[in-house]
């Protein structure tokens, strides 16, 4: 994605300025589907607005957004498409959004219209037709993280935690806490569920940038094993564990977590599950049954889902290449062939939702920074990224599941969570 | 149950005394299959000893328990048809069991031989020619809910909690607790998980005898709604109530949870989802949508599996008609057609072993006060079975689940579960 934007630099204004077809009129036939799709709507509080400066508005007594539609290819896109459509449009400002950008979106969804739904037969249709995410074979997995995880360490600097560094939902047990304090309560609370002791030996599949495996072994006094595929963030997460003096400690290993090896005490994984696609769940149990010992424990933290579907198919295409938040109905494909025992799920959605609001809140701080690096449209992109997953989270399309599992006959478990919350 | 076993009461000495195939010799084809069966299952700490007195046993080096067969139906039953017939047999006491009873059923459970495995060709004939457990109509669940809980109310005063009679999974948030005090503590537990305040409205799906409508009434000052299809404990809930002082607060009805109406707060369930049967998840799930309101917490307390896996045939027929553990992807089939959304799943599965092990004991006190009421046979069939289940949790071939969850954009979530820990 680097490189695409940065050799086909697109000003967002200049573009959004010459498009020929800004000049024609909108057709009545274009007015008559509007009005049609606003109804299907139940008329959400939202203005449309043209490229001749025509404004639409459905019954509702006040609008809250206005949805300006640059051109006539914008408007049969949403149409036709709007799920990959809008995403697109919006990031080369053929779409603009005068309003809170959220409110937009929420009202996008919760007003959702019938003919894009997944209900009667043109729905079905619908999600026959729908592309199914890219494979996860090893080489499709380097390309898919390759393309969103090494767009630079530097990128990420600027509106993730210091210094954990950690691209993945962060624990709020106080909702008013610090992207900071709740991305140290996050890791605090796996190794809890995990019951870390001195001396264990831990793997991790899908490390980021490292900060889970420093902390357990600066705090919890374990060794690691961290698997990553991403060269970026392997390179990082090294320099950073020697400059911590845990060079002993914890080791990154640029690989698949398909080839992991050895055996420990403890596996976990944070926010890997998404890019491993719904048919290697059955493998990724085959790597766990073989990499834990007997009273081992696990954890597992991912994005999912209340049922079965496909992810948003503009993130899908554009910004997570072959990602898919899997229903826990699904995620059992990882447990059951194994007589994994679940001991514990809980569900963080709405510590997403607020992870994602701190996240979008600096990397709107730091925009002149993102466009200097990369380019408009790529900062548009990767704001309704931000704002449509803040949504998503906030009205439940969304989950945050961490399942802690052992195995079957595994009876050192502890018979109250208590020691989760005390110490 | 109770009627059949009245109608034709079995004399258990009697019969065991009278068999006139316990003169005959043992065969040495007999003898060489159970040699046989003895290394298929790795040499169990194991003796076996035939009804001529002649002992058999593994390579082992030590015997931990003697199966006695006493004739040769008993020997051919074990071996055609082990799930099934062990129950039947050990229960006439055709089969005896010297040295610990729940040793013996391990030893069977952790050395099962390969015979009856379940995987490769011969075990997946076997599972197909399974019968499917008895469906679960309208009129087929009274029969079965009256076969196992209409034995009278005696009968259970024997061995559960009192005052509460909680026929399900206590919580041992210390194992060293008395069954009534992990019986009250399991009731908070769960009250607590739904976050119960004064005047919530709560509908019970399954309710037992009552006590847990009782206890959320008296120490959370909601009002319940319990529906049960058992006559004998819809009278005693009600009689217990309203000499409570309670009438106004829990009303007890007799039917169906598939006749539930009305909308509340609060949806609880129990160790119903056993009985209800895995085809009709889907329904219940229905039921708790109708009348679950838009803030309103759920939960289901249920006797699970790892992975899904039919009842032991034994208990099925004989303890538990129509019973059926699911897993946990089974289970999914409540929640996601209706986006529920899962907040938080707890396996219990050592608290339900416990449990088993105070009302084996206490049920074994009481076995004279169950022979009169009952006879012989009914003791050891039930002695069986309760032994059978402290060892199906112990060994983790049974799990307990407890599944808390909410509509999907209910965002009136807590930020952590400590409410659970603290008060």
């Amino acid at each position: 994605m680097t490189t695409k934007t940065k050799e086909v630099p697109l000003n967002f204004e200049h573009r959004t300025r010459r498009s020929a077809s800004e000049a024609r009129p909108v057709y009545g036939f274009e007015r008559w589907l509007l009005k049609r799709l606003l109804k299907t709507m139940r008329d959400p509080p939202l203005t449309i607005s043209l490229w001749n400066g025509e404004q639409l508005r459905g019954c509702a007594q006040r609008s809250d957004v206005t949805l300006h539609i640059r051109n006539p290819q914008a408007l049969w896109g949403i149409l036709a498409n709007p799920d990959l459509y809008f995403g697109d449009a919006y990031s080369d400002g053929n779409i603009e959004v005068e309003g809170d950008l959220l409110r937009m979106i929420e009202l996008a969804t919760l007003h959702k219209p019938q003919l894009v739904g997944e209900t009667g037969p043109l729905g079905l249709l619908i999600r026959l037709l729908a592309p199914t995410p890219r494979t996860n074979n090893l080489k499709a997995s380097r390309h898919n993280i390759h393309h969103h995880y090494d767009l630079g360490n530097d990128f990420y600097q600027l509106w993730l935690d210091h210094p954990y560094m950690q691209y993945t939902c962060a624990y709020f047990p106080d909702p008013a806490m610090s992207l900071e304090a709740a991305q140290v309560a996050k890791m605090e609370h796996v190794c809890r569920k995990l019951q870390l002791k001195p001396g264990d030996t831990v793997v991790e599949a899908g490390c980021g940038w490292g900060g889970l495996a420093r902390y357990m072994a600066e705090h919890h006094g374990v060794t690691v094993r961290a698997y990553n595929i991403s060269q970026e963030q392997v390179r990082y997460a090294t320099e950073k564990a020697q400059a911590s003096g845990l060079a002993g400690k914890v080791e990154y290993i640029e690989d698949d977590y398909r080839n992991v090896t050895g055996e420990y005490d403890v596996f976990v994984s944070v926010g890997m599950l998404e890019h491993v696609g719904r048919k290697n769940y059955r493998d990724l149990g085959g790597v766990i049954d073989h990499c834990l010992k007997d009273n081992g424990r696990a954890l597992i933290h991912s994005i999912g889902r209340n049922a079965p579907r496909l992810m948003n198919r503009w993130i899908e295409k554009r910004i997570f290449p072959g990602a898919y938040p899997p229903a826990l109905s699904e995620m059992m494909d990882i447990f059951e062939p194994y007589d994994f025992s679940i001991l514990d799920v809980e569900n963080l959605r709405l510590h997403y939702a607020r992870t994602l609001e701190h996240w979008l809140q600096r990397f709107e701080e730091h925009r002149m920074d993102v466009t200097e690096a990369f380019d408009e449209r790529f900062l548009r992109a990767w704001r309704l990224y931000l704002t449509g997953s803040v949504s998503a989270f906030k009205l439940g399309d969304l989950q945050l599941f961490q399942v802690l599992f052992s195995r079957g006959g595994d009876n050192s478990l502890p018979w109250s969570r208590k020691y989760i919350y005390y110490q």
